[in-house]
């Protein structure tokens, strides 16, 4: 793996939740959605394609674990999976926890409402709550 | 696999343009963008993760040579890939050719401009050429 820097939009918009082995996985820090990001460790990538197929098959059993977790925790009415990145080109998939009675249901969360940070204790409680499920699962 | 029927409504948005193992690639009837949907012939499934494993490895594999057709023939500015399903619950996966001067660009394009349907000539050019290229890829 190459030399890997976090954009700083990554970084200001989201906080580590846990390191796999090839993404970093962050929970954006907007209390209208449980949100979370996984960002492949591999520098100068922006779309799934462009990484390596061992490197897309890992992505996608990460995501796939991430979204189990937080299906599990929060039993959402839908899940959004997207990687999009025309923002930030530094390529991130995001895993988005809906419900039919959230803000921008039934619209895509883009641009609806303004994002809401949480508490710092908030914050610290929501992370626990994910890492330790997505280790749990992933020790198993 | 089960019996499967496609959703009215991705019926009514999209054309045929190929079928693949598991997914019918279909183009979505709007020439803002050059935009195709991947629909896993599995019934009662609106998560990636409701998918078995198999699938799910077909699913990814089908969207990477999605992508790569896509890639080779209309040379994007970004490649937006997403699972939503929040308006039609029948698992799709979207993947939109993006351009910086697009209409929507930098947003995401749901919701940003009415769709604009191609012309009858247009869509069997666009949908043949897009064929050739899928076909081509899968033959090798």
């Amino acid at each position: 793996m190459t030399f890997f820097v976090l954009h700083p939009q990554l970084e200001k918009d989201s906080e580590l939740v846990t390191e796999l082995m090839l993404c970093s996985v962050r929970l954006i820090n907007d209390i209208n959605y449980p949100w979370l990001i996984l960002v492949p460790k591999v520098d100068n990538i922006s779309d799934v394609i462009d990484l390596s197929d061992v490197q897309q098959r890992m992505l996608w059993q990460e995501s796939a674990l991430v979204s189990r977790a937080l299906k599990h925790l929060f039993t959402p009415d839908k899940l959004n999976v997207a990687a999009l990145g025309n923002m930030v080109p530094q390529l991130h998939l995001h895993h988005i926890v809906r419900y039919k009675n959230d803000v921008s249901w039934p619209k895509p969360i883009w641009g609806q409402v303004p994002s809401k940070a949480y508490s710092d204790k908030q914050l610290s409680k929501q992370i626990e709550l994910i890492k330790t499920e997505i280790k749990t699962r992933n020790d198993q």
